[in-house]
Formats: C-alpha cells, structure tokens, sequence
C-alpha cells in the first residue's frame, strides 16, 4: 500500500489540514510531522460532531494522534478531545492552566507541544477568555517556513472574538494581538478558530494593515467592543461547563 | 504602506487562497504570482454570492485579476464570472470549449494559461458534465511543489460529481480520472470545486487509495452511479442558463 502525502508549505516534514465544522464554523487543524517514524500528529480546537471524520482521516493517513488541544474553553460548541480520548485512550487533553480547565496538560505561556522534530511554541493570549492561547509553529529554518500561527478566537481574520464573558477584557485582547501576533513575521499565517465568511486563512502583514477592529488605536478598540451589543451564546450553558473538563464524555480526569 | 505577502508550499512565487461558499458549499480559489511586478492573479470557480469578498481581497491584496475561470457549467449555484467582469471590465471569463458555453477565453485539453510566471494545464476531464476541466499547476521547478490539481466536480474529496445530467456519463468520467488526474504524482494536492463535510484538500495519493468510488472497477463504479436514486437539482433551471453565458450579468460576450 502507497504512502498518502501530502506535504506543504516549504517544511518537506509538516503534514497539514484544515477541516471545517459548518454549524459552528469552526476550524479545526491536523499537523503532524510525516518525516518521523512515528508519524505523530495533533489536532487543534477539535469538535465533537466532527470526531468520527477527523479520527478516521487521522488512521487513513497512518498518522500517530499525541494531543488533542483546544485555544480556549470554546462557548460555542463542544470540544471534541472527551470523545477523541474515550475512543483513542492514549491521546492527551491540552489546554492552558490560565483557562482553569481540567486537562491532561496544563500548558503556559512559553511551553513548546513537541510532535516529532516540529514542535508548537505557546502564547499567552487572553482578552476573549482569560485562558486564551496562541500557538504558533516553531522559529527555525527546520521548522515550517512560513510560520502559522493557530490564533483561536482571539484574532479571526478582519475580525476578533467577543470580550464580554469567560473573563473577557477588551483592553487585554488588543495588548494580547499586538505583543504576541503582531509582532511574529508578517508573512506567518494566520489560522483562526472560526471563520463565518469563508476565508480559511490570512496573514500577520493582512491583518495588520486590514483588521477593522486591531488596526484602530486602543480606545477606539474598546468603543467598538463595548457596543457590539451581541445576544447571549446560545451554546454558552452547555458547551462552557463541558469544555471546562475537555468534553462531556471526558471522564477519567478529576 | 506594507505589502500582506503569504507565500504559501515551497513556491515563493504563488500566493493562494481558498474560499468557501456555505450556502452551495463551493471552494473559490485565488491563484498568484506575487514574485511578478504586476501581481497576475485569477479566480477558479467563483460565485455570484461571494464576488464582493472575493474582489475586495483581491484588491486588499494588491493583485491584478486576470482571469474569472469556471471548471464546468455549474449546476447549484450562479457562476461570479458575469458580475466580476461587470465591475472589473477587464478580466476575461474562462471556460471550456466542450462546454458549449460562452466566454471570452474557451480552452482545451493542453493549453496553458499563464500568469506571470506560473501557468496552470489544462486537462479535459469529462464525465460530470461533458465540458469539465481540470486546472494543474504546471510542472517544474519554478512551478508550486507539490502541483496542485482544481478537479471541479470531477473527483471530490472521498467522493465524485454525479453522472445523470448534462451530458454526463460514468464510464467518461471514471476514465478521465484514471488518466488524467490518478496520473500525476501522488502527492499532487486536489481541491474540489466542493465539499460537503469539512474537508478542504486532499491528494492523488489518498484519493488514488481512499476515494470509496473510484478505487473500485469500472462496472462497480458504473453500478454505483447508477443507483445514487439523486433529486434533481434544486438550482439547475436557474444556474445552467446563466452559467452557460458565463454569469446571468455578462451581457456582453454574444
Ligand atoms: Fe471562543
Ligand atoms: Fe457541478
């Protein structure tokens, strides 16, 4: 049997994809490092409608699951890393210690996820939650080149996350986008976690120069997210207190 | 003001994007060459909901929009084509001579389309519809590694367009398969003109050992076909009339 690659960007050893879950919009990521034996791969911000294609992708591929992370306690649908760890055992649930979430790794600022010779660098990046996450693909010319950055819901492409629940700060996200993304290369991809007008991916230049909301100065910022006057997250009651033990179904840690 | 580059695969040249389109679950592409002083770009599969995202991008992005192309007479959704040349006169409108459709530009099998310093192939892959093409990133090493194959409905991510309608036929579009696209390297990167589960690329390698169709023998395959029992679609009355002129708007190729 043939060996189903498919390497990109200019990294000869990143395997990567994105998948898309319509109801919610969001934007889950399968990496993995294929130039190892292993094979192993994480995913990032999985759902759980979405796990049956994601794990059986993840087996067509040969593809050795590590992780399964999340960038934040998601509002707005259920994670899917319960139902990845109840079906594939030796898989580990990761979130930030920041989030006060239960997982299998607490991860903080400045860690680095290891998956073979790549690895994922994290960032603290609160201001939507106060658990938020940036993680981003190792610095060095055997890492993948451009850079990606996974951002979650704190910078979304011509947009960001709301900031007025889970500990939300709308001066703390615009510090969050300009220290720790802003200032990665212009050309590192940005990776968000939803998308709702179908882009799939931006740039740090792009979103510099065209964010409507980033691009205004501090107070300008704050303006516009007090007065988005957004409706409750019809998800918010269930999809929280899941995502605060990484899934309904993740019951085997507490 | 900055330039928003992304490169993107091991070509510094090519600068691309996918773009999706819920409602009919359609991927637009955005191909080009930023290495070039005119920043060339085209447009494959656009849709007439999405052509003011798609345009707005595009100028964002500084490019000059050469080419509006479609890989088949659409079925489900209304083409872009029209209103894109109804607010940027001069980009042409592309589409197969097999069609039967109207266009500025009416390819086939073998010629290449070129924008700046890269061009796509042109493969006549019938079967969907009696038009189809695929678009292939040229071969070569100043071309994107791997090459990137834009299928159409012709091969879809672990599936295939039906058979039933506009000229289509099983047995032409599992041979155009076979030779014209399950021929190209293994790990040539697919993006269907759609996909109805997340998915948003693929490879000849995968689909080549995966895709639940066309792995199997010619008379499976056409028994399969046969009796997908499909309805008629909802949009056809509508979309094949003004796709056949290339967009309801584009009045003025007659
Ligand atoms: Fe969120
Ligand atoms: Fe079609």
């Amino acid at each position: 049997m043939g060996s189903p690659e498919a390497t990109s960007f200019s990294s000869q050893k990143l395997l990567f994809r994105q998948l898309f879950e319509k109801d919610s919009s969001t934007y889950t990521y399968l990496l993995a490092d294929v130039s190892h034996p292993d094979r192993p791969a994480l995913l990032i911000d999985p759902v759980d409608k979405t796990v049956d294609r994601d794990l059986s992708l993840i087996q067509e591929l040969r593809l050795n699951l590590l992780y399964a992370m999340n960038t934040h306690v998601h509002a707005d649908h259920v994670t899917g890393t319960g139902l990845i760890k109840s079906k594939v055992p030796s898989v580990k649930s990761v979130i930030s210690k920041a989030s006060g979430s239960k997982a299998d790794l607490l991860i903080e600022s400045g860690d680095k996820i290891l998956f073979g010779n790549l690895f994922l660098e994290v960032r603290a990046t609160p201001g939507h939650t106060m658990g938020c996450v940036t993680y981003v693909t190792g610095d060095g010319a055997d890492q993948p080149q451009p850079r990606m950055a996974f951002t979650g819901d704190t910078l979304l492409i011509r947009g960001c996350g709301r900031t007025d629940f889970q500990g939300g700060s709308s001066q703390q996200l615009y510090k969050s986008v300009h220290s720790q993304i802003f200032t990665l290369p212009k050309e590192t991809l940005v990776y968000p976690a939803h998308d709702y007008k179908g882009f799939t991916v931006s740039t740090v230049g792009e979103e510099s120069l065209y964010n409507p909301r980033l691009t205004k100065n501090e107070e300008t910022f704050k303006g516009i997210m007090k007065n988005l006057n957004l409706a409750y997250p019809k998800m918010i009651d269930v999809a929280v207190p899941a995502n605060m033990v990484c899934g309904l179904q993740d019951t085997d840690i507490n």
